[in-house]
């Protein structure tokens, strides 16, 4: 990892022209924890890359720093001078991808830090300038934690795996492609809110077996609208949520993942594209995940089984 | 407020066929605190309805809960029965809006718990079932936090407006509607990675008098794209932005707006809609906001006297 897009084998459908299999380049999403003083801040899903500045634009908007004089240093927990993404962030020359030397001006490998190999550039540790206060240390964007160097979307995804009871995996069905096609045209029609407002994100769950509709709900936040949908599952004593599908009317996170995996759901589908870590998870607890889900195409990332492509010929 | 969507006048400017003033429909954005057996477990912005869901489904993808049975009861803080929003939730017949009795069977008003007029419905009290273990309290989503049940988006704002040493209602200049409809194109032209995946949300920093973009900064997470740009400032020594435009390629959230107006920016354009609490933060602070920024066409929700509409003739 550690660049901002990776390459990965993908299945593209398309319902006249049948199947094949290519490259597709996924946004690379992997974790960065913010630490103060060797004290973890926050954690936050970002794209690799600018992670001072991303350091910086936080605690600014957290109010917890007004200038560029309220910084001493940051530095990639174990890094060895760069960022490892082959940019330059503290101490390189200036420009716009770098910060001006002076600003920050420290940027070293601690004692005993892990090689270059090992490290995966995720933990930053920004020193603030004397006289800056140290903000609360409650602002966790969300609930993974690590004390190690080494935080990487793979321990994301263990945590992840630790915390499920469900094995999605085991849930064997097959639905045909054609009715997965339908989805969007189904969830946009019972969307009552976004026609009047382009605002909404909408997330419904599906039944794979029938293609009825079970739920639907729309919020502001993408991650809220498949809370409501689990909700009402859980409320309604439906978990694990097997032989369904989730679709949603944005992108696919690793966030998104996760809350299906949870929940029991083994199938998300996206109208937009997928991030990298959302793969890998998928990938790894055999959850089917299917990407670009517009008109009579679609990607299918991870778990193609459950999925039956008709022969050009069938259509 | 308390409803899905809300109405509210916007100035709808073409290019070519000059401007008019007419009400649009916008999607709600208020806070929702969840509470465990009163104490705040986390804050989220959110579209009022189905609480008990949104509550529900955060649970159990934070692995707190897992049946219907862990939960007791939830309860709108000072709510007199029903969520204010018209929607059945708790102790209603059963349906798909509805959590079915047995599953959650409680709501009622708390002692001395506000009149109905004065409850926002935007703190939510749950109650898990014995021997279901309570979360860590460090989950907060965001940062915004208080005590009374009155929670709302005004307080919200007032919290923003407090935090921010800025003034962006000084910061007077106008910029040219044509100008500011190029920055669309030069923002996409400017994205390397998002032709590549379809997967990365963009942020841009615009001269409002060059049209000159300083910085452009992509991410997985819209936040984070906002904060890597702010973040460059910052480091920069650029802090407060007088006299810039800040573009984002998706949809203006009250976050949004709040990071703008942390550092300094006194514009805020987005190619999609922005949320309720968005236009009213920019409103209260004199930030101007653009939204459906496409093509020649666009929507300015509040400080108009900063773009100059050509007469049609002028075009």
């Amino acid at each position: 990892m550690g660049r901002i897009t990776t390459r990965r084998p993908v299945t593209r459908v398309s319902l006249t022209h049948g199947e094949r299999r290519r490259p597709d380049t996924l946004a690379v999403e992997e974790p960065l924890e913010i630490r103060i003083a060797g004290e973890p801040l926050a954690i936050t899903m970002r794209t690799p890359g600018h992670d001072v500045e991303l350091a910086a634009g936080f605690l600014v908007s957290e109010g917890v720093v007004r200038t560029g004089a309220d910084f001493r240093s940051a530095i990639h927990c174990g890094g060895p001078g760069t960022n490892g993404l082959g940019m330059p962030e503290v101490g390189a020359p200036e420009g716009a991808d770098a910060a001006p030397r002076g600003v920050l001006d420290t940027l070293r490998a601690p004692d005993g830090g892990a090689s270059a190999s090992e490290n995966t550039y995720n933990v930053l540790d920004v020193a603030l300038a004397h006289g800056v206060a140290l903000p609360s240390t409650d602002l966790s964007r969300n609930f993974y934690t690590t004390s190690s160097c080494g935080m990487c979307g793979k321990a994301s995804i263990d945590a992840v795996r630790t915390e499920s009871a469900h094995d999605v995996a085991g849930d064997a069905f097959t639905i045909d492609a054609r009715l997965l096609a339908e989805f969007p045209d189904t969830l946009r029609d019972n969307q009552d809110a976004f026609d009047k407002t382009g605002g909404l994100h909408a997330a419904g769950l599906f039944d794979a077996a029938t293609g009825e509709l079970l739920v639907l709900r729309e919020d502001v936040g993408r991650h809220n609208a498949v809370d409501k949908v689990v909700g009402w599952a859980v409320l309604n004593n439906r978990l694990p949520l097997r032989g369904t599908v989730l679709m949603v009317s944005g992108r696919a996170s690793f966030e998104l993942v996760q809350k299906a995996l949870m929940a029991g759901i083994p199938m998300l589908s996206a109208v937009s594209a997928p991030s990298s870590l959302a793969v890998e998870l998928a990938d790894e607890v055999g959850l089917t995940l299917v990407g670009f889900l517009r008109g009579d195409t679609m990607n299918i990332y991870t778990g193609h089984d459950r999925i039956l492509v008709p022969q050009p010929a069938e259509v």
